[in-house]
């Protein structure tokens, strides 16, 4: 079958089919783990993927919360908006089968963690527990919500603490050994994947890189 | 040796430590490779790993730029904010050198896609041309910018338009084929990664899970 470009003009696209595509192609993300804690004391686990680190000095992240009719994961926002504070716990090959599991509709009564056996760690930083068997786990406060009509909210907080498993981290340089780390990254549909083919690109400097040009023009 | 889990205080942590660990443990992350126009006309492309899509109606995606001063990235946050108008391009495999030699510090009149050869697409929804190389672009429109203080800004963008390469999408489903796309993500360091090796894990609903545990208590 022969295949063309394609071109999609997104005013003309249904969001499910917009969800699909952004989800499909903007690949690979990292998966958020969020921990929270309702005012009635139950702990809640769910996994978001539209999700990221954006800053440093503050430490922020964010993540989007999908808010549409029915669909459970609304407790994470209500918790959020309840206390102000949530735990982002990260994901490695060990506990991405007990992360996908906290993608199940659970009422809202009824805490994951406890549902599934998943061992907690009380907070350091705030009242919010971290699972035990994550690899990382970051204690955050949220700062605001941007709200972008009835499907989505986007929390951003700040990083409060940060704790990694050991082995994790070289505790001299702080380098992220990823062979112990083993981190699963989110694909599209019900794809995710393993990171162990990596490789390094160093960055030149502009001298470095007009040097090299003029001794092999591009 | 012997190493022990590791907790981090962030309010004792200096930035740059902290972007360190940041960047390094919240992986892997999609790279933005995006492509602005100053208005005297010089078009510009850098790449971005703090970067996600947010929501799907509206469609929109965001992606944090460092403002510290010196830095050269600041040419995409003049041309965004003189225009309203970017193009995010998405990097596999074939361009990830290309993309890399993006972040090369290159001076603001001198384009880095001109500068590297790299040829461009006009675009469709606006006056930012797409990179002809990359397997994805989508051209967006600014919508807002989130300022975090002297080091980081927060682009939030919608997108417009989205362009794939021949066999990136089934034309019939819309799935994303990764053996054709062979996307790269990003590690913490100068480390990317491949993403060949990948998994599927399907969701249960709740009663799935109940009658699953009836059968075997966890």
């Amino acid at each position: 079958m022969t295949t063309a470009d394609l071109s999609f003009d997104f005013a003309d696209v249904h969001p499910d089919t917009r969800y699909k595509l952004l989800t499909g192609l903007v690949v690979p993300r990292p998966i958020a783990w969020v921990v929270t804690k309702s005012t009635e004391g139950v702990v809640n686990a769910a996994p978001f993927s539209l999700f990221n680190v954006i800053s440093e000095d503050p430490p922020l992240v964010v993540f989007s919360v999908d808010t549409k009719p029915g669909d459970r994961v609304k407790d994470t926002l209500v918790n959020v908006h309840a206390t102000r504070a949530f735990v982002v716990n990260l994901v490695d090959a060990a506990t991405a089968q007990a992360m996908n599991n906290c993608a199940i509709p659970f009422p809202p009564e009824e805490g994951e963690p406890e549902a599934l056996g998943i061992p907690l760690v009380p907070g350091t930083h705030g009242p919010v527990p971290r699972l035990a068997i994550a690899p990382v786990a970051m204690e955050c406060r949220q700062v605001t919500t941007l709200n972008f009509g009835p499907r989505r909210d986007l929390v951003i907080g700040e990083v409060l603490a940060l704790h990694t498993r050991a082995g994790v981290l070289d505790p001299k340089t702080l380098r992220t050994d990823y062979d112990v780390y083993q981190p699963v990254g989110r694909m599209g549909g019900t794809m995710y994947a393993h990171l162990n083919d990596r490789f390094s690109m160093e960055r030149e400097s502009y001298d470095e890189f007009r040097a090299r040009m003029a001794k092999e023009p591009a």
